[in-house]
């Protein structure tokens, strides 16, 4: 009878959006939670801060919000296809955030990919923050909540990134493999393929990243090994309103 | 000697676009062939009216157009959501193309995906019909044609698919192991991966695509076991200006 039980719950659905452009084409309409994917580098630099005690991010989506909330006296990264801004505190490293620099306060966030992307996510009931440091926090606090997921790709100039894809193959494995979730999506399909040709070295795996090698060439890939490290924090940043809160 | 000269041979760069709506963000602007993809079904269906001999193919975007063509005496494949239409000769699946019904002749072909994508490739040098059932016959024309190459997979209403990201996988490979090609491509990359994931058992891999279970419950999936077939023809049909002609 226990058996039957479970058989009976509705399991929730998956869907995998592999770049913002391709949002409004996701066939899930109602009761569903956006996961936004941006590892290198908007999510995982936010994980990083919430595992250092930031206390709340506030989103922004262009440089000018981002250059206004500075003159009001807040803390802001900001940086431009990968480069830190002169008017901000930080640029967008994960390495940014330590628990000195960030700890207790409130930071203002402007990337060119991440925070447009959670701007088109808004019809979401809620927008979580994925990363690899944070996967198996989320997967546990996605199950809690028990509704649809669609994982959101920033991507990169809205075209498909390898590193996003294969962190929306994780989470898929992951909510597939805790029982209450299916899919019938293509795009989350093939990315639990990537993920699976991944194994058992991922930054091996992603040495073929365009991304990988733009970050490079700007002496930014540093923070690559970290933002692969699976679950080094348990925070769960979710977008409320109009900033980021960590909900765990 | 001669390793060098071969070395210095300039090499031609492969991406990948998934959908139709990513198309304006591919880097490669000039000197390139488009490679169109819609395995299920129209380009496969287009490769088997050249293998039976049809004399062209006249591609229309809309229904509207491939009305008027029929009042004007063409034969006429047409249909929506992979229903054939009232109005014209033939729905568009490979298996209506026989070299009874098309040889000689010429045909009007609508479609709600493939001709669609045609149209918003039409900036390119050329744009070839890919399909499995002619891989190799186009990897060779390709070759010989010395151009870029952007493969455009005309998904489903915007969506990324399956089956048309495995037949860019199959054709990177192609062209990668022909060693004129090289991609910094992330969704090039992904759909090699994907390729390799489906070996050795592609129609197996392909029972989890959402478009094969549409086309299922449509009764029109009689078709897949020879839209997955490598190779039974050596046409290369190639859109020039106003109608598609086998080029080789």
């Amino acid at each position: 009878m226990i058996q039957m039980q479970e058989n009976s719950d509705p399991r929730h659905t998956i869907e995998v959006c592999f770049t913002p452009k391709l949002f409004p084409e996701i066939a899930t309409r109602e009761n569903y939670i956006v996961v936004l994917a941006d590892i290198l580098r908007a999510t995982t630099s936010i994980c990083a801060a919430f595992a250092n005690g930031v206390k709340s991010i506030i989103p922004v989506a262009t440089l000018d919000e981002a250059r206004e909330m500075k003159s009001k006296g807040f803390l802001v990264a900001s940086e431009q296809d990968g480069k830190k801004l002169d008017f901000a505190d930080f640029g967008n490293s994960a390495f940014n955030f330590s628990r000195e620099a960030v700890g207790g306060k409130t930071l203002v966030y402007c990337t060119t990919n991440g925070t447009r992307a959670l701007d088109i996510a808004r019809s979401a009931e809620k927008i979580a923050i994925g990363a690899f440091v944070n996967l198996a926090a989320l997967t546990q606090w996605l199950v809690a909540e028990n509704k649809n997921v669609v994982i959101l790709c920033s991507g990169w100039k809205n075209k498909f990134c390898l590193e996003d894809a294969l962190f929306a193959g994780a989470l898929t494995r992951n909510l597939l493999d805790a029982g209450r979730f299916e899919t019938a999506c293509d795009s989350a399909n093939a990315s639990l393929d990537l993920w699976q040709a991944a194994q058992p070295d991922i930054l091996a795996y992603i040495e073929k990243a365009a991304h990988r090698h733009r970050l490079k060439k700007l002496g930014l890939d540093d923070v690559i090994p970290y933002s692969f490290t699976l679950d080094s924090t348990l925070v769960v940043p979710v977008f409320e309103g109009t900033e980021i809160l960590n909900v765990v």
